[in-house]
């Protein structure tokens, strides 16, 4: 039987597309990519903005600068690894006109157009998958939309972004500091010269809304979710987390409130030591799922990196090569529109506050009739001195969020109060 | 648009199926369910040996107890959680033969005659899928399958088994011994009355013949795999592990050796405590993939339980029905001839062995030399006395199976020797 040749189109020959174009290109791996596949794949072009920079492991006869001539060349598959919104989102929409699937790992434009592209895919009968997009080489995109299509899934928490994680397991294990351990981060090329996407929690903000949209069917469409950085956080609040019990993580967060909302969210959180979160050190990423009838489950892996990325990305190529083979395409994205977004202000957590104050008797009165002001019940509070100052660090109830906030606000403006440090949440098993 | 219906029939209401029912029946996640499937199911029915028992959950006029007649009403998915060998073959060919889609959980059966039973599903243009055999509600098998039919896999290493990862965590974690952790277990309900399938290994075993087959393309026919069980391991040994950093695991292992072969195996290990594999803890599973691209992998999750598994039979019936909507059916199994088995004996490792002799003076020269004359290299020896005893702990450099096997069969017949204790594998970053 003679098959078909599914023909593929690579936009991007950096760390990704390199690795995706040597998968593909190796003979000792054709065979198992052509059972994969159900037919041979045939790689057509890779564009790229210079065309005569040299592209070691790359055919100089693949290379083409002319994207709009790759996606016209009657693509299959066209797979977009360039990043930013645009020009790649109308790359994307060009090739979906035209009925060609596409597989790409640009959280970003994912975050921000996916619904509308997927929309797209669904109506030209393509396929659009981002499996790359969060998570790196781990498979939990499909696991969410395919595996787990039937659960009820009530919160999906994970650490999605390596560098902050180095940042804070460097601070955990040796006692670094923010700054220095940013700075080693940066000379291993975890982190870029401008690290504010990561450390700022822009990259988990987008993927918190990927994993959001397929566990719960809301939306991606390009809203602000809350988001908090790691910037903020010291040594001391790292070894006030230790002695309590806690390691600090940068966590992504999208979890069901009440029976119509969803709550997204990406900031530092203290997790208890017993969490499998917990031991996730260093770049790996994870995901944790709770389902009402699954249980917990989680997945761990390479989050970034040219070959863990493009092994995600060759999964997906070969789906969608499977199904072009078979002439279906999968299931769109269904949006729940019965879902409403829930504030982070309305969501109550025990939170851990660190409090610097001028040590004089009466300060830790004032400040904490602040907390009782505004209806924050503490549960404990530890105080050190050094020189003519004092920490207060506050763990409190569950307190609502916007109280915690009004809190925080009013304790500025005292007169005895020198700096706010760290405001963070505690997981806990039921809730953040 | 009229959307057909998709009838589902259930062999077996025992807590998979009973949870499988409920799931299906849940009025509050109807239209989630349809979404998913792309169309309505319908529960046409559900065989039980007696339909006169009482099911609660179940209605009355879904019970049967003839089930060809169930597979004969015009079915589109059997979902077949009876368990066992026959008649759960006959059943499931009887389906796979009219093209019906089968969904099961019977490890025992798919390790035996999956081969066979994936080549009849593809004769029919039927799906097979059995998501819920290997750790219940973790989603390894798609991801096997599907996500990760690109990456050249070197090695799938799992704790497969809830019972004996219950037993083992019980000694490691609060010093019991053996028999006290199995009455426990059995207390519990984790472990059956008569425990050997699950403390002789034989459910790992079966495990790590559906793993391989999807991860490396090995048959799946019932062969013999190499299985060590858990029964002769002592609170000594794990204690000795403790101190040396490690932590006891039953281990189920499919690895690739060299370019064509593949070594099967379940057996316990010394697992060092910083491998993700070592804080696995009590009754839950996980698997951990190694590939050469995608870097390490871990899932984890609950591997047994009626709704967990559940969660993963529902996952595949939903699967199944968007492929009965449109007309198409899954990739088989592929196998690849060219793979062989590696015999155990033939591989390489460090081991842990423990030998109770008569303290005397020479008997560890005695001792030495039988581990000198079958070239195993001793790493360290540590002596623990008691009354007119020793026990003596080895660990080895690493060493071919069949030469440690040969030195613990000449230990053995020495006067000295009293008896032969465990024998391990150690596990490192690198091989088993």
């Amino acid at each position: 039987m003679e098959r078909p040749v599914v023909r593929v189109g690579v936009i991007g020959a950096g760390f990704v597309g390199s690795a995706l174009v040597q998968l593909l290109s190796d003979s000792t791996r054709h065979r198992a990519l052509v059972d994969a596949a159900t037919a041979p794949l045939e790689l057509v072009g890779v564009a790229v903005r210079d065309k005569n920079k040299p592209r070691p492991g790359i055919e100089a006869r693949l290379l083409t600068s002319d994207v709009e001539g790759l996606i016209g060349s009657d693509l299959d598959i066209l797979v977009e690894l360039a990043g930013g919104i645009e020009p790649s989102r109308g790359y994307i929409r060009s090739a979906l006109l035209r009925g060609v699937s596409v597989v790409t790992a640009n959280k970003a434009l994912m975050a921000q157009s996916g619904t509308e592209l997927a929309q797209l895919a669904h109506e030209h009968e393509a396929d659009l998958f981002y499996e790359a997009s969060v998570g790196g080489a781990i498979p939990i995109l499909r696991a969410l939309r395919i595996s787990l299509a039937g659960e009820r899934i009530s919160r999906v928490m994970g650490i999605l972004n390596g560098t902050t994680n180095f940042i804070l397991t460097k601070m955990t294990s040796e006692g670094s500091d923010y700054e220095s351990a940013l700075a080693e981060a940066q000379a291993l090329g975890y982190a870029e010269a401008d690290p504010r996407a990561d450390v700022e929690g822009f990259d988990a903000a987008a993927k918190v809304q990927i994993l959001s949209s397929l566990a719960f069917g809301t939306g991606l469409c390009g809203e602000e979710i809350s988001r908090e950085g790691i910037t903020g956080i010291r040594g001391v609040d790292v070894e006030f987390a230790r002695r309590s019990g806690y390691v600090i993580k940068l966590l992504g967060v999208a979890e069901r409130v009440g029976e119509s909302g969803v709550s997204r969210r990406a900031h530092p959180a203290m997790v208890p030591v017993d969490h499998p979160l917990a031991s996730v050190a260093g770049a790996t990423n994870a995901v944790f799922v709770e389902g009402a009838k699954s249980g917990p489950l989680m997945w761990l892996g390479q989050g970034a990196g040219g070959e863990p990325t493009a092994t995600a990305v060759l999964g997906d190529v070969l789906d969608a090569a499977r199904n072009r083979v078979s002439g279906r395409h999968d299931v769109p994205f269904s949006g729940d529109p019965s879902l409403h977004a829930v504030e982070v202000g309305d969501l109550s957590s025990v939170f851990y506050l660190s409090v610097d104050v001028i040590d004089r008797p009466g300060v830790l009165a004032e400040v904490a009739s602040v907390f009782g002001r505004h209806e924050v019940s503490i549960q404990s509070m530890e105080q050190s001195g050094y020189a003519d100052e004092a920490r207060l660090s506050f763990l409190t109830h569950a307190a609502l969020s916007r109280d915690v906030r009004a809190t925080v606000k009013e304790l500025a403006s005292l007169g005895s109060v020198d700096s706010i440090g760290a405001c963070l949440r505690v997981i806990d098993g039921g809730g953040a």
